[in-house]
């Protein structure tokens, strides 16, 4: 069975606290039980990372190269200066989808911009816990066809 | 039953024919069926628009204020300019999600900032159709939670 | 009797129903009311147009070469762009005003930005339906002054 | 009676004798003359105020406050830098028009910025004398509406 | 015999009329009939199109993919803002020659910038009718070379 | 014993009635008895000063070069654009201090920066009236050090 | 007792012998010993954290939502660019004071940028060890506030 | 016997005392002197005025319309943002000439820009008080050609 | 006869050898060879310069104020930064058309600027050698209007 | 002996495997292995340091303080945004010698600036695992000098 | 006798027949033979070297190192671009004075930068032959200070 | 036996003289001392060539196409906007490495930007002497490995 690793950045373990207005209600658990749920019927199987430190996200990545076949992967505010971040997911040669709760281009400036984006496969963003679960569509669907 | 309307804009009619290297090889008709099929496992009727011309587009959108419950947007070119659609997506008080065959964050700088994502709900890129198809369960799923 | 036309651009065949915080609940039609109102004050007889498409427009403003004597343009969002609506602007030989409802210096920068002024006598916003009604007093003071 | 201050920055003092293809022939007593006269039309008091001074143009304004009800202002060049008196505008309570005689966005690229408008409730430029009328004519229109 | 679409856009219908001390006094037709008569020169059938409306001219030049060989196009202002059009342009697998009346690089800032040109096969600007003819030398050119 | 001159510049007499949700409802003559009071603890001897006008401000900090032993500065709207009040801060050779009440960098971006700071020994900004008790803190405590 | 958090990023460790010029002879447990005594003072308790990582970093902060009642933050060079710390601050629903030893603003242009400061209650710097007790102070006045 | 007007801006009362290493030793009172002697050698009379405030310069500039023949002015960091002062220098009709002690380009770099300049007849910087006396003969010879 | 001189700049002289995928496969005498037979067509003496020295071109420009009637000018990089050449074009009173051979607004971001086209009458890039002859015909042209 | 520390930042570890087009395919190890006989021939201890994480780099440096005499440092994406790091570099009063397998002036943009150079004593690029034998070298040799 | 090198840059030959508007009708062997006439008031010897070759002026100014005893000079437009003669002026260890006929601030945006003027000890600009004649008093007042 | 051109551009004649603390003591005799011996020890022959035009630097790079297998290039401050040079480089088919003696990084900011080093190979930078050294190792090593 194929495995997707969902990789949570920086301050991420706070949803469902932190700011509900711009990020939700939702906690980080209850986001990944919904991605386990929707893993199941994707028939993929989905693993899990969260960690506030830009080294730890990048040797989590560097994992991922050889225990898992894709990534989903919410950076966070690492998303807008993090090269090093964007450098992993080009090494690791396993499709990364990008995703955001809040829908970036709708907030201050420095969140429209993405510097991992143009290293992963595609980005979504906007739709709270949903966006995960398109990622892992997006990611599945990559699989399936053998890309 | 609800109905969404999917909207193209300039230069998506020649999907399959133009730069396939960029786009792919999946023509307009073709990805609309996938939507209509999607549709209907959804619950969702789905009605299709497709456009060069801006004002067009514009008038699409007003139309859909009173026929449609939810929108999925290609701009194409336009997303990188034109404010009026912008303006237009904010007026009709129904719920937008953008969406791009491409990633747009891997290829010319202009095409890396969006003038309407900002009115949208959210935005979806880099998967080709499958974009298509993840903007409408985002909008299919807007719709459940009646927001 | 000398003859005014009234342009308005995209999304403003809304007003009263889109956003009413910024832009009023006073719809088009209504302004237009005021507008024939205040012209038979003036003596100057006033004609009305309204698109969301940037061709129009400025099919409008060559066709108002011959058969009007000044032109109160509120472009909408095109403001911010579009240069073939600011040479349609500088290439009819008539008189134009530019308007808006609300001050788009008060509001995202990229409204602070008029593309199409530098091609007008001057410009007025901020005012809601007045500022039609001051640039329709406007045109009408040039056309007495004959220049 | 309400009354409104006509308030004039640097330079505006030489309007006749200065650069007169840009700011026309007229003088600004012939200008406060004929607001006087536009003033008892509209029911409003008319005061004048004109200075060099930055700092004295914001005395003057913070006195606005409890003696006047409205402000037409035409801060010159100091439109385009005096973050201090944006703020005196922004600081007072009292409806403020910005005027200018010229069309600010039709000359050097530095006087298409006015860091003044965001704070004044709308903006006229170039319509010569006739801006400080209709200048006028907007500050009477909101007092009559109470706002 | 080959054939070779002559495309204007925006605003130059009123070539002739339209300040003259910048476009010169030819007018369109004149024009097209040089342009047909260096046609049978070379030996390719010319066809022509003007309109204000950016979808218009997407459109034309769509159809150009089936029905003719190469394009000679004048953007008018679209040139700088209209990346539907260079998407168009791009598009099409059909040669396009850009070209403009005036010298684009002596004006306004706004006008030394083209974003149609990386799409073309190249640029001519600055010599009156003069630019349309050696456009058509250029396109014709390159149909003889079988590129 | 020593002296330390408190400078308020334009706008800043209004404290209490101006945009309270931003400033505060502590009134200026309020802040300086607060201040007086601080200085009889920490044994300065504290003087005030408050003018609209950039020139009064410079002549009254080329004044304390002899007679106070070092300032502290809330230039309000000044701070974003007076070199010339850098140049006297930099010129009179006492240790000044600039303060705001507010967070400069929570506000617009023009805030953000301070023109006078690269002159002055420090910065404090965001806590209200407490800001200049720190400021006063500062000086005090430079003083006490003999710098 | 209520608890304040004094937080220090990279190098920090260092003072005292790194750049004595930029930043002064003491030392961090100097200027920390100094920060009990005036907690004594002011009835608070005082904790230290000091770290080179960033994500060691956001993780006290995190701990300090729990744990704590103030945070004084020197966030070093990250100050210029970790949205991730910023996002820290704003996602704990702690007051913040950042302070700095050194004048940021009279020095490399980098320095005068602070990514982190939108989300503090306010910001100190210039004055060496004096602005971790001026930060002391305002996270205390925060306190006795009950803001 | 023509009258030449020397103009002096903010903190150039404390030249000589001012950092002297930038702004040299010698006192403003001297510097007058030299002109008035190098005055009664090319036979004009020198007059002298120095302000902090910016618009009592500019008040003696519009002085100088009808009182003397040409002005010499170093408007001190005025010379950097007084757009009012430029308008004032473009208002008056009298030839002045920009002069400055120290080389504003050598310096920081919001010096090397003069927004004052373009509205002088010429720029002088970096001769110390020489500059002030190369800048009377400047305007003493184009009063000599009569220009 | 009247005479024209075809210049070019640095690394011309490699043509045919030098990144053919970009500059083509056709050497410089080649060219030459081009223009001397499309020269006598046109009834005009073509004359050849080449060097890769700033210094000389403008030399040859200056001797052609005299000598020549029209000048063909490819500068090669020196087109993006040489003022100087700028102003050679701009002081030599004969007409000078700028031609490329690749479509430098195709490549990197640098070519895209050209500082010598607002001197020159026209500007021809992208069509290889034709651009040349293309230019030689717009001289010829002017040279035949008289102009 | 004296003792040179190799440093290695994010995502160096997967060298030899890592887009070998831009990197090459020489393994981390066998780079390590070839500085080792190099410092064997230089007569200078080589000790080897790796992380994907800054602040784990930062603590190395800092190490580097005591047991190092000199630096080479490959700080792979963090090179264009760590400021942090800068300041260790410019913190621990050793050499440190930057270097780059690539040539990062020939990639995308943001790896044309180097945020730590301006810390360093110089910097390499561009020769593969040559880059770090020179580098080697050059803090070999400034050890030598004694510097 | 001290010796003073007048150094003038491309396109200065061609004075007095070159763009007369901007440069006047003044040839260059005339503004020379002024500065012989003044320069023997001066009791200094004046020389002279005029060059369209940035190679050549930077050979000038080399030799000018040991043969001369300061340097009057008007690069042209390599003013605004050359670096190589910034590094020559502050190469030689001999003062020199940057002038220009125009008054580079009132003309094309980038004709107000200099990049030369840092690396010399003042600038004088906008008066015709007389700026030569003001740079040759101040390099002679230079040289009669000793400095 | 390989030839290795060793470029050295403006100024670089100078060494040892101009400005000592940032080029140092080394004349440039001394370096191509330096760098004969180490090509005898590396077995390959070295050449030298300086001037300070850049025409002549082109020249002898395209000189160098023949003669020379490898180049190392000082090209001082042409580094920073000799597009020219750069396509020289380009055009060669030559390795080329670019050296510097100071730390372009460390300097003005103008000096941080190489348009050269894109063309190049590699680029070394800060060592003084070594630098050359470094940059004819680098060449060599090239030479060895056939590329």
């Amino acid at each position: 069975m194929e495995r997707v690793l969902i990789v949570n950045g920086p301050n991420l373990a706070l949803l469902g606290e932190r700011e509900p207005d711009t990020y939700g209600s939702v906690s980080l658990p209850e986001i990944e039980e919904m991605l386990t749920e929707r893993g199941s019927v994707l028939g993929v199987d989905v693993a899990f990372f969260q960690s506030n430190d830009e080294g730890a996200i990048i040797d989590a990545l560097h994992d991922a190269r050889t225990t898992c076949d894709g990534v989903v992967l919410n950076a966070g505010a690492l998303t807008h200066y993090s090269y090093a971040l964007r450098d992993a997911v080009a090494a690791i040669g396993v499709p990364v989808v990008e995703v955001h709760l809040s829908n970036i281009f709708a907030r201050e400036p420095f969140r429209a911009t993405s510097v991992i984006a143009p290293a992963c496969i595609g980005s979504i963003c906007g739709f709270g816990p949903l966006s995960y679960l398109l990622g892992l569509d997006a990611v599945a669907d990559r699989l399936r066809r053998g890309q």
